[in-house]
């Protein structure tokens, strides 16, 4: 494509940065956004900037969070002691839409894989574990998708807190195995909370 | 959605006000700014508010442009007698990416169409006559996308043109009707552009 602007030339280029966004779709988008009022790009990319650089991660669980501590985190009506592991804000979102979920939560940032080249160390895996030494857990429950990359940390997380005796469960397969988590409506979500299942029973059946 | 951050809840919001945007595809894109360095946010968004602000139209094509004449405008050896008729930048990017159209363009901002609103008074009509009335022009290739407003936009044009006794015509159909012009493969396009046909003898066959 040989652009007619250089202005317009870079502004498709950093769209089509975004993942899933071709040259035609940031095309799109950008002369969609010279069709409307200036204004409009305005709150867009204030609103980007903002986030990007304001944003903060709850110390205790690692969501997204416009406090130091969450407001999950911060709710004392809540049971501390019971800790829900899940991949990103995404699951926290789905999770607390379902309205079941009295306990906390603690989020990875990922799922481990080898493929995507994404490493435990890169992931809050370490922070969990020391909840779990610290005594501060009775119950994990993992919520990460039933795919490869899930099943995997699963296991490389429960091969660390097993020795400290606390009950870890996984939320119960009414969702179908390979599916995102955060596509499961409401009911089967909550469902699979209330009926999970100890995570050594559900190795078992692997 | 109940998000656990208003900047994280603003961000998505703005981002899916984009046509073809849903809320899940917004909350993807803006978790992966979340995860690349700042950097890339700020080039995005410094690229959309400069483009935004900055940009021009070609004071004689209406072609997006970095300056008050275009490239293509200002090109000595163009033969300026030759004005193609296109609704956007994409039409022209495409028919240039044919290298086999020397002419200039005239760029309406759009298509005539009732469903959508847009009538004759907000594209770059009344210019195009007026080039036309001061003999600037010994021909007009309409090359919109046909399709029912493509047809329209160009039935409307002719009305105002044909006493002038100009050629006028229209690039050849060996692109299927329906099709939008910026897909065409440049091969179709540029035969296209070199068998085009009397505009007359083509409604003719409508
Ligand atoms: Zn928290
Ligand atoms: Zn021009």
């Amino acid at each position: 494509m040989e652009f007619s602007s250089k202005l317009l030339e870079n502004a498709v280029n950093e769209v089509a940065m975004l993942p899933g966004i071709g040259k035609r779709t940031a095309m799109r988008l950008v002369l969609h956004l010279l069709k409307q009022p200036s204004e409009q790009t305005q709150l867009l990319t204030e609103a980007l900037t903002k986030m990007r650089n304001e944003i903060i991660y709850c110390q205790n669980c690692h969501n997204i969070s416009d406090n130091t501590i969450c407001e999950i985190c911060n709710n004392t009506t809540r049971d501390h002691s019971i800790v829900c592991v899940v991949e990103d804000v995404r699951d926290v979102m789905a999770i607390e839409n379902t309205r079941m979920y009295k306990g906390i939560y603690h989020v990875l940032g990922g799922k481990i894989s080898p493929i995507e080249g994404i490493s435990p160390s890169q992931l809050n895996i370490i922070s969990l574990v020391e909840k779990v030494k610290q005594q501060k857990v009775s119950e994990i429950i993992f919520a990460l998708s039933s795919t490869m990359e899930g099943d995997t940390t699963n296991f490389y997380i429960f091969k660390q807190i097993k020795e400290f005796n606390i009950n870890v469960s996984t939320i119960a397969r009414g969702i179908s195995v390979g599916d995102e988590l955060e596509y499961a409506d409401e009911v089967t979500l909550g469902r699979s909370l209330l009926h999970r299942i100890p995570f050594e029973s559900s190795i078992k059946s692997m």
